[in-house]
């Protein structure tokens, strides 16, 4: 995959593939990097909220994206990018592999990864009882007894869908409200009869021997319990890995990456789109309209149009 | 429709029906007004650059926004809203009618309206020859001659439909390049022979009777044509009408109404999104990108949570 690109898009989430599209339909020599398709969003069993598209997969809805990607011509490449380098009027992407990838621009567009709790017990039972995704592993605990841990859209979702697979599905909160759709909450109120709700608690501690066997958890009043549960599900949100670019790109407290409203970062030449940037709310909505936004702003850069004169987009340009 | 919202939206099109699935996925009292549901995306004829939705007629997509708002229980109010006035805590919409909407948030994401070129005639042959839809009207000049002005994708788009239905179609654009996508530009060249570009000439005069029957051209060389054409269809963008919100919120020099990275306006409880913002890239993906954070910003006004605390988005809490 050498050859000089107009553009290395660093990730493949919602924001990642929309920028292709975008880059692509403006004839962009354009290359995606990315672990896998689709994100976040692909942890999500039901989207309903995405305008435009009828309630589906997460999934399903990504490759919806990466259809049309493809389709107007996009490179993939499978890969982690570890370091990102500039060399006169390039920049050069370099993958764990040690492949490297050259482009005139950058797109970061490299989302979250899931945050931890931090706990006794926790880095030992991930992926031995302890998973990120409901979607991917809720089938693994047909019939067993699960905790959800976490008081968002993802974590109600996570807890409807396993109360259909397991047994019993303990929704674990740290605070009295969910901040999720009150719609959600009500469904799965509703419809979720065997999910028993945990709040203002948390989780202290994961125990086990090769395998997790239960948790503890401290609530509101400051008692222990000990909950013994076959899986737990960690929907607590997540953090940005920014390591690998905040020599080049400035970040803010979070580690997200800064952008304005044209989605350039600090570096000339980087732009930044979706869940990785200081952009509030993330939603494949947003970072959708957020990519698109990065690539047309690639593009001017590219072909060196300026704000006011004549930019691509009509809002900038005096037709009388 | 008495009563009061939790949120009042101006405006149909993919920022308000975006805004609006996301206010009523709160829960938010909802009610959407707006002349018709679609705004600018029902003129496009085909739309295959929304990532998530295959190629599909603009109207078509925007139904699509609409069938989930209305599920999700959104009121819509058909009307032109005029006058905004803050009573205490709330706002009042008025519509043309007189008919008034009250909100404890106002949503304005009401778009832009066809730019005029300003040229004599233009007035009088508007809906006489002159059409601001290519969708809409193509059909009408089946056969016929017909003009389209403008060098973006619109233009490009109503070129490539009124081959397939005109004798001719001459492109006129004022520039050498185009604005739109190179794909697009490529497909009008290979797919519509019977397309004529005209470039670097702007139209000067729309001549005629009862109907138009022909237009002035001045070219780069200064020289003046006369092109005899059937219709004229106007692509070379869009207005903002502000004057209606000027004394309530603050608008650019453009007339677009002024936002920060959340959505304010200058008017405590007043969002914006889309087109009718000083957003840049006047594009579907983005307005309902921005629609979905305005609502959420709306949501968390009316339910007066701060950034920074208990913000339902989870970037903004602190989980540990």
């Amino acid at each position: 995959m050498a050859g000089e690109y107009d553009t290395v898009i660093v990730g493949a989430g919602p924001a990642g593939l929309s920028a292709a599209i975008y880059a692509c339909r403006r004839k962009m020599k354009t290359v995606v990097v990315a672990e896998d398709v689709g994100g976040q969003t692909n942890l999500a069993s039901s989207i309903e909220n995405y305008p435009g598209a009828d309630a589906m997969p997460g999934m399903q809805l990504m490759q919806r994206f990466f259809s049309q990607a493809k389709c107007f011509g996009c490179v993939f490449v499978r890969g982690v990018a570890v370091k990102i380098k500039k060399a006169g009027k390039l920049f050069t992407v370099e993958l764990g592999t040690g492949e490297k990838l050259t482009g005139k621009t950058v797109i970061l567009a490299y989302g979250k990864t899931p945050r931890k709790l931090g706990a006794p017990g926790e880095e030992k039972f991930i992926g031995k009882g302890i998973s990120t995704c409901a979607t991917c592993d809720g089938m693994l605990f047909k019939g067993k007894s699960v905790a959800v841990v976490g008081g968002g859209n993802a974590a109600l979702d996570a807890a409807l869908f396993l109360s259909k697979v397991a047994k019993a599905v303990h929704l674990i909160h740290r605070r009295a409200d969910f901040r999720g759709d009150e719609l959600m909450v009500e469904r799965v109120k509703k419809e979720a009869k065997n999910v028993q709700f945990i709040l203002e608690s948390v989780v202290t501690e994961f125990r086990g021997d090769k395998f997790l066997k239960s948790i503890m958890i401290a609530g509101a009043v400051g008692k222990k319990t000990e909950l013994i549960v076959d899986g737990v599900f960690m929907e607590i949100g997540y953090v940005v890995d920014s390591d690998w670019v905040k020599g080049t790109v400035k970040v803010n407290e979070a580690n997200e990456i800064c952008i304005d409203s044209h989605n350039r970062t600090s570096q000339e030449g980087i732009f930044a789109a979706g869940d990785v940037t200081n952009v509030p709310y993330k939603q494949a909505i947003v970072a959708a309209g957020e990519g698109a936004k990065a690539a047309l702003e690639a593009y001017n850069f590219v072909y060196g149009y300026k704000y006011g004169t004549a930019s691509i987009d009509w809002m900038h340009t005096k037709e009388k």
